[in-house]
């Protein structure tokens, strides 16, 4: 491993790119139409849709009940490495948090595929913003059992609240 | 929504940057030396060295039992909009698969938190081969329930094996 040092150099010099796969079809146009904060519920039904070109890549995808969803903040400015989350009062770090104002703007979010339709993939469980712009699928294969779980401050935020 | 064609011609336009917050170090040093196919195990330990510009966005992530490591595949080489991954003898659609070779090379991973110390999280259950690009971490909060879960053609693998 390179020294922490040369490894800041590295990182300067590398830069990746990515375009969009396809687009989010969502309830929701703007952010403040997004359920946020503690016991927010993500039950909206959407669409993904994917480009034409892409359409081979999504073969047999149709197996699986749960999609996660790579997407670009497209509409979030600049990162903020703390801050308070909608679902506490108190500061926390932006890699303890789901916050869009990240260094590397790319949102996940867990999707249940109700059906496909060609390049349309019909899903519930969307909280992104309408015209999202979709980066990547990949198929949710297993669970971490919830007993074997923490969540840290977010069931601290909640313990206070109760 | 924009049309397919038009939704085409924004996709071809829009292009998205991000750079590495830190490296994992890892004992895979070669794409053959990580396990692959039904049943591969990973539990080897690892570290995320991040950034220590970044240092201040780890701040309460200790609380965290696992972790969603976003990452580059920065040895992979273009994309197959269709592959025979190490699990199937039968091709899938790159959506449904966790290949390397995706239009936008994005990884993730799923970790558990053993420790932090300092910019270094000590994990369990790395995939990624060492000095591999890390894009975001992000906490993991909730899992689909094993018994909501259908797993496509990786279970009518598993049980073509059996």
């Amino acid at each position: 491993m390179p020294s922490n040092i040369s490894m800041g150099m590295e990182a300067l010099s590398l830069m990746f790119t990515s375009q969009p796969i396809g687009f989010v079809s969502s309830p929701y146009k703007n952010t403040s139409d997004v359920p946020k904060g503690l016991g927010a519920k993500h039950e909206a039904d959407g669409v993904l849709k994917i480009l034409s070109d892409f359409e081979p890549g999504l073969a047999d995808i149709e197996g699986f009940s749960h999609l996660i969803v790579l997407w670009e903040f497209d509409r979030a400015n600049g990162f903020e490495l703390s801050g308070m989350p909608p679902s506490d009062n108190r500061p926390h770090g932006v890699f303890a948090t789901r916050s869009p104002r990240r260094p590397n703007p790319i949102g996940l979010t867990i999707v249940e595929l109700r059906c496909r339709e060609g390049t349309e993939l019909h899903v519930r469980g969307v909280d992104m913003l309408d015209g999202t712009p979709i980066l990547d699928i990949k198929p949710y294969l297993s669970s971490i059992p919830p007993e074997k779980l923490r969540r840290g401050w977010l069931a601290d935020a909640e313990s206070r609240q109760t």
